[in-house]
């Protein structure tokens, strides 16, 4: 910019770097910031240096937390025989709250995507598989995304893990609660129809 | 976040606070930094706090710069005798962007805005009034943004300028270029329409 700072130039460098952050976005966050005192950017900038400081990856389920094992797997009181296995940590916090999941997770961190040369190895599968060898579980929730990638991932594990002895099942496809029929796309309420349940 | 990590959420806090970033798109941005190297997120670290510690305020435009008087302030080939004022930093940017102004600036920061309690004295009008008692300018083009509140300042600007012997100026209102008239809002094409000018 000229006639500006080159430390404002900086900041909206690394700030449209973001996903989803254009360089519009970008300087009206920095000179928001440039406004505000200095403490707030400050506050920022200490949480984003933490951010890998304060974290590990879970031994057990591969998710992100502070501590290894992570909350979830050293808590006694979840069920260790229903596993839930998810592509992203932010899955486990949607699933966490609904609270109506007492079982356990596992976090595969991505989907298979032949078109972004994401493999199977590079997703935490090994973990999961020595996991179930180790331990055993009598059930497993494939809860990857309703997306052709995260069919792809399910199909895969389905295949990849058909030796164990579980149930393996994946989450329900339908229509979104509160959505209107009218305004459903046709692909989601073909899977309604198709997974149309009696009532009783 | 159940079974994660105080460190993402901290992140996660600080990123909502910003404007236009809300909790969805905060953990969206924070798992991102995760993902990606420390290296990343330590580069957005470093560049907020530079940003209060490397910038400062020009002594003459008020403008944002790293040395005062700013790059502008200080460019001999610059006309000291046209001033454009325009609300923030930002502004002066937009308008550098056109090459089509040779002037100086005035940044306000910010504008008059009652419902906001943001009177004159909160803006940078005592230095616009003692930079043109000091130095005299014969043109003065009020580049306020073209809202209610742009408006009002300007005329208030126009008010408590009127003892200097100089033209003042607003930017020109009417239809965008590239703009449908078919689509253009009911104000703006009354103001084009107002703003008409004669072919030669």
């Amino acid at each position: 910019m000229a006639g500006g700072a080159k430390a404002i130039d900086r900041l909206v460098e690394a700030l449209s770097r973001l996903p989803g952050i254009g360089g519009k976005t970008a300087s009206r966050l920095a000179y928001y910031l440039l406004r505000t005192s200095a403490d707030e950017a400050e506050t920022l900038a200490e949480a984003l240096v933490a951010l890998h400081r304060d974290t590990v990856r879970c031994s057990v389920c591969c998710n992100i937390s502070e501590t290894d094992p992570c909350a979830i797997c050293s808590d006694e009181t979840r069920d260790a025989n229903v596993l839930c296995v998810v592509e992203e940590p932010l899955d486990v916090a949607a699933i966490e709250r609904t609270g109506q999941f007492r079982g356990r997770f596992h976090v595969l961190h991505g989907h298979i995507s032949p078109m972004d040369r994401i493999g199977p190895e590079d997703l935490c599968i090994e973990e999961l598989v020595r996991r179930l060898e180790s331990g055993g579980a009598r059930e497993l929730i494939l809860a990857t995304n309703p997306t052709m990638e995260g069919d792809a991932t399910a199909r895969y594990l389905a295949d990849r893990l058909s030796s164990f002895d579980m149930v393996i099942s994946r989450l329900a496809l339908g229509l979104p609660r509160g959505g209107d029929l009218e305004y459903a796309d046709e692909v989601t309420l073909a899977e309604a129809l198709a997974g149309r349940r009696p009532l009783h």
